[in-house]
């Protein structure tokens, strides 16, 4: 096997393309809704319909976990790419207008007919957490032939959403993402997304973990969903052996670095204020990839993530409105 | 004639129907672009994607000037009607939702063909003023036949923007809201909107002043615009015997009020950050006419205005966020 070329991509990730529709809600709307605080609950059209008829007026912003991440690494200087479906109608535009906007290279087709561009009804409490109810819309149509192979093996890093492995088409889009990076040598990183997406797929994701994973990132929910145990250590001490670096965020607790043999403690960067948490976890992957691709250490690159994640949690909405790249500048000289 | 019954909606607007799309710009964007700075430009539907095109990363907002002031005067307890023409298509939706969510009635048919929902790229410079391109879209669909006469007889106040001038099945739509409410002897209130909106139509809206405006809103440039001159006090003295209430709005100085022969000047009221200023002058119409339908005295109405506007600009975005009924409990008590 020849060695890999020099890529042309620092980060492609592979995710669900979705706009936000974010509005503020009392706890009391949550409680009385079939959903999991601070989780994301899959719904259809017709329950999306009538929980969107029941919100109060909100705001629409490009949204999608790992179109998150790639649009924060762009800021900081990252060449990415993503790869996702959208329909062609006014939010798939919007979609696709403001992740070039970004700097991101995407160029999957968008769906001519079917479902309209996946929407997540981003519910915020007054407590700063949101709750997410996805319907997935023209996502669902992503498939294996939308997997670029060049761009794969030019990317120094496959980038994966966990909630990406709900569709099955885009479940199978991954796997031959996946084959196609392992094959060049390339880093695959993947982000367990979310609890519940975690108890749905566990043993593919134990196995992804097992197999395939480089980077790994999940907050201590996650984690510990993975193993089924309570016990944070424990499963850090299982999923250690496994991978090359797991990064676990814990909130306003910061996050733990494992790799290279070492163990880094990340305190939270203080927010100005905390608006709205939609996308923290994202962020922290944007600054700790951006850094990780430069080739900055363990350490600095979770002061980069944790830079960027609190960036994300002072506004509405998952995409950074300041200028990141001054930001992290300032905070994690290099 | 038998007197008029009593009304069952305070304040009914007829405006665009129009989601806004916000992005900041350098001031240097705003200077290559054959629009004028603060003011709001037409542009078509190919000049609208290629200008999108070159924007960055946006947020989408439910906006329109009229349809702003009665979500706005909704959100402080008076009842509101909004008539304006959608698209049935996605940002149709948008707008729909948001203004109902906000309580207002709205009931306009949307267009089921023609050209979708309008939409205004709304570029925020750093000095956080804000420069509008408007594509009309789907509201130039309204008509003279979408105005419910019963609506207009049974509304305290008729509220109409300028902007509503350059359409022409529009401009039939607000002749003939204004003929039935005449009739019906209920006030009508016009806002300027836009001193190049005053330039294009000036005759027609001296002729409105004239006859038929109870309630003018303007700012500064609005209204030397009408007049063709230099000079706020002269305009002043043009005005005042033409019609019950004028109200000049004049950015961080505040408002001029001059009605029942008494001058009234409005402290600007300080805002905790200006990030937008998007919608200052439709929520101090919003604050204004809250008052007005509410038999407050005109220092309070003025007050209302300067409380509305203040919380619209303190942040992305032309409709409220905070608890308004609050705000203005606490600052304006009655």
């Amino acid at each position: 096997m020849t060695p890999p070329a020099s890529p042309s991509v620092d980060v492609l990730a592979l995710g669900n393309a979705i706009v936000d529709v974010l509005s503020h809600v009392d706890d009391a709307v949550i409680d009385g809704l079939p959903v999991n605080k601070g989780g994301m609950t899959l719904i259809g059209a017709v329950e999306a319909q009538e929980l969107y008829g029941t919100l109060g007026p909100g705001v629409e912003c490009s949204g999608g976990s790992a179109a998150n991440t790639v649009v924060g690494a762009a800021m900081l200087g990252v060449r990415t790419a993503f790869v996702g479906r959208v329909r062609d109608d006014q939010l798939g535009q919007v979609f696709t207008h403001d992740i070039r906007a970004a700097g991101v290279q995407f160029d999957t087709a968008p769906a001519t007919d079917g479902p309209g561009t996946a929407a997540c009804l981003v519910m915020v409490t007054p407590d700063a957490h949101r709750t997410m109810c996805t319907h997935l819309g023209a996502s669902i149509e992503l498939g294996p032939d939308d997997v670029d192979e060049a761009l794969v093996r030019g990317s120094a890093v496959l980038y994966l959403e966990g909630y990406l492995w709900d569709p099955p088409g885009a479940r199978e889009a991954m796997r031959r993402a996946i084959r196609i990076a392992k094959d060049e040598g390339r880093a695959v990183a993947l982000s367990l997304s979310d609890p519940f997406a975690v108890d749905r797929h566990r043993a593919d994701f134990l196995d992804l973990v097992d197999n395939d994973v480089d980077i790994l990132f999940a907050n201590e929910h996650e984690l510990t969903s993975l193993y089924g145990i309570d016990d944070l250590d424990t499963a850090f001490n299982e999923v250690m052996p496994l991978v090359k670096v797991a990064a676990c965020t814990r909130g306003e607790h910061g996050a733990v670095i494992v790799g290279d043999g070492e163990t880094h403690v990340i305190p939270a960067e203080p927010a100005v204020q905390v608006v709205d948490t939609t996308g923290a976890g994202d962020l922290f992957a944007a600054g700790f990839l951006a850094g990780w691709t430069q080739g900055r250490n363990l350490h600095d690159c979770g002061r980069m993530g944790a830079v960027a994640a609190a960036e994300v949690i002072s506004h509405l909405g998952a995409r950074p409105e300041a200028d990141l790249r001054a930001l992290v500048t300032a905070k994690v000289p290099g």
